[in-house]
C-alpha cells in the first residue's frame, strides 16, 4: 500500500450466514469470526453481518439487501445435498435466474463418486445446482464447488471447507488499503480513561480508537485499539494514549500518597 | 405447555449486536450463541441477527428494522463510558426520543462510585445516559444498567455482564411453546442419505428436520434434527429417520457382501 496516497480504496464487504442451527443456538459459528479477521488483514471493510434461517424469503430479502450495499458479499451454509439446503434456489431467486444443476459441477461430482465406486444419487446430484451461469469456488476437502454470481460468493457452512473456500477465493477479490491495527493495554477500567480518551480521539480523527473493556471476575481493564490507513497516524495516537495513561497512574499515585499523608 | 392446543403462542425475537470490534474479527463474537440457546430453551423463536459497527446510522437502520418485525429485539455493546460507546444515542434516535442521564442510574452509579471512593467522571457519567423512560435492565456485575424501551432491550458487550443482564431480563419476557428437538446421528454422509431423509420430512410436515454434515479430516457423518412444538410428532420423525437409517445400512451391507462373493 501507498500511506500517503490521497485516493485510497476502500473496499467493502457484508456476510450472510445461512443456517436454523445458528439461530437455535445448537451451532455456535466460525466461520463470521474466521473470515472477519481474513477480510481484515486483506485490507476489506466488513460492515455488516447478518444470520438469517434456513427459509427463503429471509434469504432472498437479506442478500439483497447486502449485495446492493457493499462490494462483495459472501454467504456460508446451506449448500449441501439434503433438503433443508435452500441457498443455492435462494441466490437464483434474488438474482432473477434460474437454478439448475451445472455442467461441469455434476462432471466433478460424477467422477469424484465414480472413483470412489458411490452411486451418485439424487440427493448428491442436488449439490451441482446453482444459478446458471455461476462461476465456481473450488472445494479441495469435498469436491462440491461453491459458486460466484455477480458480487456474490457462497459458500459451505461446514468450517473446514469454509476456510478453504475463502481460501480461494481471497486471491480474486480486489483488495483496499490495509488497516493498521495498534494495541495499547491499559491497566484501568473505562471509568478512568473514557474522559481523556475521548480527548485524544478528538487530537487524532484519521484514526479510530476503540475502548474493550476486560473483566476478570474482580476489576475492568481496558485494550485500546488504535486503527486507521495511515501507519504514522495510528503511531501518533498511540503515543498520545500511551502519554494519556501514564498521565492517570501518576495522578493516581500523588491521590493514593495524599491518602496516606 | 400444553402440546395438543391448536393456538400455539409464536414469540420472535431478532438480535443486534454493535461494535467494530466484532466486524474485524479482533473479538469472537459469544453472546449471540449464548443468547440464541436461551431464547430457544425459552421457546422464543430467534429470527434474525445482525452485526454492524459502532456507526449510529447502521445501528439505527438495523434496529428500526428489526423492532418492527419481532415480538423482541436484543441488542449487546456499546453502553460503556468511552466515546465509542453511542448505543444509547443510537437507540434515542431510532425511538425519536432524547438521549438524557437517568436520575436512577446516576443515584446508582454515584452511589456505587463513592463507596468505592472513587470520582464519579465525566466518562462514568455517559453509563447513566438512555433514551428518556426507559427501564433498566440490572447490572449485577458492574452496577451500570442496560434498559428497555418498548420491545427493545439493550444490554451490554463485555460477556459476563451480558450473560447477568439476559438472567434479569428473561423472567420478564411473555415466552412461547416450546421447541422440542431430537438428534440422531448418522453414520452416513448427508449424500447417502439426503434423498431419504428428504421423504421422511415430506412425511412429517409437523416437523422441521435439519441435517447438520459434520467432517472429521476424513470422511463425512451426519447429525439429524427433529425440532417442533408437539413432543409426539418429534419423536415419530425421529423413529422414521433411525428407520432409514436402518435400512440405508442394510442395503450397504447387503452392496458389500455382492461385492465380495
Amino acid at each position: 500500500m501507498n500511506a500517503s496516497s490521497p485516493q485510497q480504496t476502500i473496499v467493502t464487504a457484508g456476510i450472510l450466514a445461512i443456517g436454523d442451527e445458528l439461530l437455535s443456538g445448537r451451532t455456535r459459528d466460525r466461520n463470521i469470526g474466521h473470515l472477519a479477521s481474513v477480510l481484515t488483514a486483506a485490507g476489506i471493510d466488513l460492515r455488516e453481518v447478518r444470520i438469517v434461517a434456513d427459509d427463503e424469503d429471509a434469504i432472498v430479502e437479506a442478500l439483497n439487501a447486502l449485495r446492493t450495499r457493499y462490494d462483495y458479499v459472501f454467504t456460508s451454509g446451506g449448500i449441501g445435498p439434503t433438503h433443508d439446503d435452500i441457498t443455492a434456489d435462494a441466490v437464483a431467486r434474488a438474482f432473477g435466474l434460474p437454478c439448475e444443476h451445472d455442467a461441469e459441477a455434476m462432471r466433478l461430482l460424477g467422477d469424484m463418486y465414480a472413483a470412489r465406486g458411490l452411486e451418485f444419487t439424487e440427493a448428491r446430484q442436488r449439490m451441482a445446482r446453482m444459478p446458471r451461469g455461476a462461476r465456481h469456488i473450488p472445494n479441495p476437502v469435498s469436491t462440491a464447488p461453491g459458486f460466484i454470481v455477480e458480487n456474490v460468493h457462497v459458500m459451505a457452512g461446514v468450517p473446514q471447507v469454509f476456510v478453504a473456500m475463502v481460501e480461494a477465493v481471497m486471491p480474486t477479490l480486489r483488495t483496499g488499503a490495509t488497516v493498521h491495527s495498534l494495541t495499547v493495554k491499559s491497566p484501568f477500567g473505562e471509568g478512568d480513561i473514557g474522559t481523556a480518551l475521548g480527548k485524544v480521539q478528538a487530537a487524532h480523527k484519521n484514526t479510530a480508537i476503540g475502548s474493550y473493556p476486560k473483566y476478570d471476575g474482580k476489576s475492568f481493564s481496558t485494550e485500546i485499539v488504535v486503527r486507521g490507513r495511515v501507519l504514522e497516524d495510528c503511531e501518533a495516537a498511540a503515543r498520545a494514549v500511551e502519554a494519556m495513561l501514564e498521565d492517570i497512574g501518576r495522578r493516581k499515585q500523588a491521590a493514593a500518597a495524599i491518602m496516606e499523608a
